[in-house]
């Protein structure tokens, strides 16, 4: 068929066309048809010889095989990161003499004592910098020693990550969500997703989390899983030359991050469709399961932690919970959704002033200063000293016999410890401690993980998210549980406590928690209950994570209508197009289009310009592409020319072929007019020209537009009314629409 | 705006507008775009009274409130066909004759003895049939009455819901997948979804388990979870009215249906997803989750199997598999595959005999002899004798020390029974014996479902492809522990089975096997993979049931492109427009257009013509639209007026208002030219015209075209070249253009 051969010599003539240039907008419908027509190549080739056989089958199988290497690559490096960042972490408090590349809990697996849990460093295999400079153990001194030193390793791992990320790759910076979101939705961030991107970020987020700094290491997983997607998928040309095919991979990598970071594989895919994906066809759905759990398996199989449980924070115990529980649940929804909305609002308060005020120009400085604030007040409070990941281990179990933390104090009524769990009983003075320590810990993580996200480190919010609300939740739990204890035969109890058994687990609140404020923060809804179920494993609490999940949602829809994510998508100004949005009051295409009333439209026409006149054209405007009309007069609407492909086509004639000078026609069309004996032959551009444009009329309503910009992956519509040309809108003129309707500024779309 | 004063008076005015008509297809766009409408009214009177923003929040919660109603009434309706089944069931093999409502386990609950697993009637409450008619309860005397009560009561309860299907119902027959898939992607098929269809096909699915048919209840279950969502949405206008807008809550309902079907929400909404939605925004997402939850919370509520395990085939087992066995899991998955394709094949063939020839004619006799061949033959195999529901489950445990069956009996070296698990002893004759057994179950089930599904009463796939695979999956994993407990140093197994340790678990392979077959019919992935892990609470078998999944899947493909409903819908001819087909070549637009070259386009001037014309136009032709363009000459397009309104508005005209008669013109423009004194005034019908039809050119390509129709759910398409109009593509262009590119009979489509 004639567009097929057009399009074949389309990408073989002239260098260039066909790719995008950094910061714009990819054309999904393009590269799409592009791929398929690249694809029928191979599939009408493949009877041809056993060559072209085996490159059709290679085809057929790179998307399965790239997935595959992306998986593998993605859980060795989690596996890496994972290892590093715990050995590093532990560092602060002391070393493995015997070995010193261990870290504390491999360094005591040599003796029979056990160290896991609340308590820290409690064999003797493991040193601590006060031992280790001579000292005791315990008192005064091995306390500032420690101190000291805590505060010492923190400064110079935070130091070197954010000396590393200014030097080397400003791109590792932050979680990296937003923008692999909008990448994603077909926008080109030229390195975001690179080779130095990617070393960087995996050093990078190890010196942070074992700095101590109020982050998490699950964004930057999907930045680095998406970044090794990208790199992998250059093995494949399929892909790797095909922006639009490339983010079928990116979409199944940012599963393989998610399902590395919490061992959660189907968890990692409902994130990548629900969160971060735009365009998920079924296929890629399959793919991304396979790739997240290949990922997840291989870092099973590398077992960075060593433990045997299959999930991080595996929940051992398995009651039922009551019919009234949910009022409970429910209750901490809204808190969680009430945290997570003064956190995005404060966080994006202080991310605008740090990009408007002369702050932002000391990047290492404020790095340096957080870290800081941040270890000297940490290390006091028993649960801040601990990493965020134990503490959320810590607060999600059961009291058992064995604890020995403070929270697991309870009076018992009949001295019967050794039969009894914890939850029956009354509080004893540790847990009142520990409650004040952990609303201290919960003041302080919030206010540290404001200032902490968005400095230009690696830094990721699931962590923190979780701990603020597994926090609050034990919180609640353990006033649960002694309002319980104290007046079982309470309405509220509906009977379910009248009985000597334990009827409140103080750590299922923790979860529930822990759900209802990430709900919050991030706005997920189904992928977020997954992941807690395979978080902890426990398969029974759907129905509680749901309600706190729902609730927090919504009341975080109420206060603030932007999730995170989203949040900082605006801010930065990025071109995201949100399929969830929903209008209240919407105009025509004709309101919307360029030119407004009054000016003139830019066009090309099929066959009465010359190359000067186009130049002309291109260098008076800065549009990225130009309709072809019959004639100036009639405006009848031909087709839609690239500037890129026009330029590029322009200077190729120029340089390679004699004959043509400015006052050549250029013509659009297959038989061009008769010109005049002695003048320069026609410059033909059909090739070029894309005769399938995407139009609408003026009396298109905009939320048809935005559906169809959103639904076919758009860069600009044609406006015709009866046939004719009227103007353009762009995705820019979408999202400036989208932008006033909201009452925002307009200006803050930058990108086209 | 003037756009939206039009709507409201287009739906106000005329009364019919916007409805559509049997087996036609939607377009959802228009309704989209009406729903918005509406909501943009709503909101905008918020703030008038109290009553109004009553109305409000209801509108903003009706989404929630009936997918909240949905959940309920299916986790009741389910919980209702459970129990009712269940006794029916028991009932052909006896009675408990001090509480009749009774089956066979409850009746026993209340003796000590235990009666679950292969062994069924042993406790003395339990009557069987034989011991009622005061013989004994062994005997070839009990045999005989227990096999000829086995037949009566099959023959009865299939006969019972042939009948009530063809006299109240016709359509609550078959599994009901292959429509609802073809009704959420935009197709009118009233009655479908109705009351009657949803009281026949509960009642009809109770009767026919109970028949011992090779039938399962999971697709009738989405079946009558959508029917009653249909019903339930009337109670809301917003879905009720509003055909694209009721499709969420079919989607959320379909969820719903799978969820109780099997206790597996979250693959509920993952089959939903995958298998049966078309148009699925994330608020869908969420929304079925949250149905398919309550539904499933619900149904364990009410409990109507009274265990404990909160799933359905929980298997006791959590041992680790080895990595050696991905290789027989694979050979599960291509086995499953080669079966289900034989299904799929034989199936389709034997249904298209039925349609084509005399046989179709007798749905009823052809329910009762399938019935007594099923009854006949299945008694003598007590495999096939028990329900397949309750083979499954035995099929996919572990032997234990007290079970009973054959398939355990296990000659122990050292006579540790007490001890040991049954893996890893050498097989004695009683498992020889349930091999053969098996083997013939195998068979029997093979032959007897592919000439069960499509019979005229109510019946599910799920259950019968089930039991295939664990059918098969059993026999492998045996023949495997065989293997590896005579040569356990083969190099097979790498000596992962060297100690005498048990290292092969049958029932695993029984339930890979399972998810094989199932996967191969159905062709479900990712969802697939869920429910059987939400099934049978297997998390650590992810990995297994997935190779053999995309194993199954690939060798499905590869032998025949269609799964089991995709089959059905084309066997059917139901306009389903496939988002996973690709096609290796394909023309453009202008080649699939209507007219073909040297015919006219039938359109309307927006005005020159009369109603007298306009009415002639319409007796000629069959078109569901008329394009309307500026003149007869030049053919540039103006919108597009769909039949059914222009009759409506002219039937309208005549009835109420004197003043025009044929001869009138009827005009779309908002200026009617001057027309000559004396002559009757113009019909203005700018009001019907939709004045934002899409439109592409004649040179886009088909691929194009034929995403635009998926991603924006089209009903039809306008062709221009240069401004004016050639052509028109619908839906049933696309349809037939597709089969002809697979080469198949275009005519097969019916609707359009």
């Amino acid at each position: 068929m004639l567009f097929k051969q057009v399009g074949k010599k389309n990408s073989e003539d002239i260098p260039g066309i066909g790719q995008y240039e950094d910061f714009h907008t990819i054309d999904w419908q393009r590269d799409i048809a592009r791929d398929r027509m690249r694809h029928r190549y191979i599939v009408k080739r493949k009877q041809n010889s056993i060559l072209d056989t085996i490159k059709g089958a290679h085809d057929a199988w790179s998307g399965w095989l790239c997935v595959l290497l992306v998986g593998l690559v993605t859980g060795t490096v989690a596996g890496i990161i994972d290892i590093g960042s715990s050995w590093m972490s532990d560092l602060k408090f002391g070393i493995c003499p015997e070995a010193f590349w261990l870290n504390m809990e491999q360094c005591c697996w040599s003796s029979n004592e056990t160290s896991f849990g609340g308590e820290k460093g409690n064999c003797s295999q493991w040193r601590m910098w006060s031992e280790v400079l001579g000292s005791s153990r315990s008192g005064i001194w091995a306390y500032i020693v420690s101190y000291v030193f805590f505060i010492i390793f923190a400064l110079s791992f935070a130091s070197l990550a954010a000396g590393l990320v200014r030097i080397f790759a400003p791109y590792a910076c932050g979680s990296g969500v937003p923008e692999i979101k909008t990448i994603l939705s077909g926008f080109i961030i030229r390195g975001y997703l690179g080779k130095w991107t990617l070393i960087i970020k995996s050093i990078g987020i190890m010196l942070a989390v074992s700095a101590g700094l109020s982050l998490g290491k699950e964004g930057p997983m999907v930045h680095i899983a998406c970044c090794i997607g990208n790199i992998l998928s250059y093995l494949f040309p399929k892909y790797g030359r095909n922006e639009a095919k490339k983010r079928e991979i990116l979409s199944a990598a940012a599963a393989a991050g998610v399902s590395v970071a919490f061992g959660a594989p189907i968890g990692g895919v409902l994130f990548s469709l629900e969160e971060v994906s735009y365009y998920f066809p079924l296929k890629t759905l399959w793919r991304s399961f396979f790739c997240a759990l290949v990922a997840a398996f291989l870092l099973r199989s590398i077992n960075p932690f060593g433990n045997e449980h299959s999930v991080l924070y595996y929940v051992e115990y398995n009651k039922p919970w009551n019919f009234f529980e949910l009022i409970p649940f429910v209750g901490l929804g809204i808190i969680g959704g009430v945290i997570a909305t003064i956190f995005i609002k404060s966080n994006v308060y202080w991310c605008r002033v740090r990009k408007t005020t002369k702050l932002g120009q000391y990047p290492v400085m404020e790095v340096l200063v957080i870290t800081a604030i941040t270890a000297v007040f940490s290390f006091p409070n028993p649960y801040t000293r601990m990493s965020s990941s134990q503490l959320i281990y810590l607060l999600f179990s059961q009291c058992g016999v064995s604890s020995s933390d403070g929270l697991c104090d309870y009076v018992y009524v009949n001295n019967m410890t050794a039969f009894k769990t914890a939850t029956s009983a009354e509080a004893g003075p540790g847990v009142y401690r520990a409650i004040w320590l952990l609303i201290l810990a919960l003041a302080f993580k919030l206010v540290t993980t404001i200032f902490t996200f968005g400095i230009k480190i690696p830094c990721g919010l699931f962590i923190p998210s979780l701990c603020l609300g597994s926090i609050t939740g034990r919180i609640v739990g353990i006033g649960m549980q002694q309002l319980a204890f104290r007046y079982p035969h309470l309405w509220l109890f509906n009977g379910e406590c009248d009985s000597s058994d334990d009827c409140i687990t103080p750590g299922l609140y923790a979860m529930v928690g822990a759900a209802a404020v990430l709900g919050g923060i991030t706005r997920m809804t189904v992928s977020l209950v997954v992941i807690m179920f395979e978080l902890t494993g426990g398969v029974r609490y759907i129905v509680p994570l749901m309600a706190a999940a729902m609730a927090s949602k919504w009341v975080g829809d109420a206060l603030g209508k932007q999730g995170i994510y989203d949040a900082h998508i605006d801010l930065n100004g990025y071109p995201f197009l949100d399929s969830k949005e929903e209008f209240s009051d919407t105009g025509l295409a004709a309101d919307v289009m360029q030119p407004k009333r009054g000016e003139s439209l830019n066009v090309l026409t099929q066959d009465s310009m010359t190359i000067y006149e186009i130049e002309a054209l291109m260098k008076n405007t800065e549009h990225n592409g130009f309709p072809v009309v019959v004639s100036q007069e009639s405006q009848y609407l031909v087709g839609f020319v690239l500037r890129r492909d026009l330029m590029l086509a322009i200077a190729n004639v120029k340089r390679n072929h004699d004959g043509y000078d400015g006052n050549s026609l250029v013509t659009f069309t297959v038989n061009p007019p008769q010109l005049p004996p002695h003048s320069s032959p026609p410059l033909k551009l059909k090739k070029i020209l894309d005769m399938a444009p995407i139009t609408i009329t003026d009396q298109t309503p905009m939320e048809t537009v935005i559906d169809m910009f959103r639904k076919l992956g758009l860069r600009q519509t044609l406006v015709t009314h009866n046939g004719r040309l009227l103007g353009v809108i762009t995705k820019k003129d979408v999202l400036r629409y989208i932008k006033q309707l909201g009452n925002e500024d307009p200006n803050s779309i930058l990108f086209n």
